[in-house]
């Protein structure tokens, strides 16, 4: 296929061209298995602009991830916002989960399988994937000693409770992928629940 | 390099060589990331040995994950055979996945990690990977019922039950994996325990 530097329909700048392809490759087949000229030929880019905006592919997942994560924590961050207990945020969550997985699209956790693929192979994506779900986990533990100070009194491990929490996320999404069963999306919301509700660990 | 038909000093048939070569590589740098031909060099196999017993990379992936599953199952068998509650189970699951993690060739859950690099391109193995964590829950659902029956008057949901624990599983080594924090994998008892000392879902 030739590579062509004609403007896509869509109107995007090459580099977000670049990115949304890469993205919705990356999740739906996989980081390693998708090659730099696929990204080219699907994005309809030429190979040098590719090699303008991205040294690697290494460079480019990296760009994917903070892109990604950027997105996430926005996310999170809105649900938290509008919810006044930490029972609301879960059910929020979940429910964004589940959209996901009927529209289709959901493949997952991002970051996890973004790991899985680096193996040993990438420091540099290990750190930064290690680095994005640490920031999550501390999003959730802002919002969580935040509500715990508001009523007082109720003395938690607010990042201890978040890492939990976050554990339960990513044995859900996990499972679900693995076995292909919803039921392992209802799991979430009763077993972070259970951490709220009684600090059980 | 060239492909030698040399014995390896390890004596194994070639098609041991290659699945422990595969295995290994599999695990460390990743499914998608290993090509055919490393696993020939790195086994001092020949090319036509190599495709003697699998004829593609796929077909190797398959033999791999039954390998695994043999041995991961055979293992969880054990573990419950010498456990005669529950709690005790969990805490000898959890003691071997701290093993295997000072050893420093514990990547997470297999499973998990080779579903997360297949993406949409092979149904076959994601279809080998989801029979393989059903029969994980199966393992563990049998157990429980059996337990549970020798104790009677405490009704439980066990498929339920062992799908939240294998739940919490995954998503202690995903988060260890994702974060580096050992602190992943100490959640892992004391959720499993939760759920198994209140049915608390």
């Amino acid at each position: 296929m030739t590579p062509s530097t004609k403007k896509d329909p869509s109107g995007l700048p090459v580099k977000d061209r670049l990115l949304a392809t890469a993205a919705r490759l990356f999740e739906s087949q996989g980081y390693a298995a998708t090659g730099i000229n696929q990204i080219i030929a699907e994005s309809k880019t030429a190979k040098a602009s590719f090699y303008d905006h991205f040294s690697s592919k290494e460079l480019l997942g990296r760009e994917y991830l903070a892109q990604y994560g950027r997105k996430h924590l926005a996310l999170l961050q809105m649900m938290m916002r509008r919810s006044a207990h930490p029972q609301e945020f879960i059910a929020a969550w979940v429910r964004l989960i589940k959209r996901q997985n009927r529209s289709g699209v959901f493949y997952g956790c991002p970051m996890a399988n973004l790991r899985a693929q680096v193996g040993t192979g990438s420091p540099v994506l290990a750190g930064a994937i290690a680095e994005l779900a640490a920031e999550t986990i501390d999003a959730i533990s802002g919002y969580l000693r935040q509500f715990y100070r508001a009523r007082a009194g109720t003395p938690k491990h607010s990042r201890g409770v978040a890492r939990r929490i976050f554990h339960v996320y990513e044995g859900g999404v996990h499972v679900w992928r693995l076995t292909g069963d919803d039921a392992a999306l209802d799991d979430i919301e009763p077993l972070c629940l259970a951490i709220l509700d009684r600090d059980c660990c």
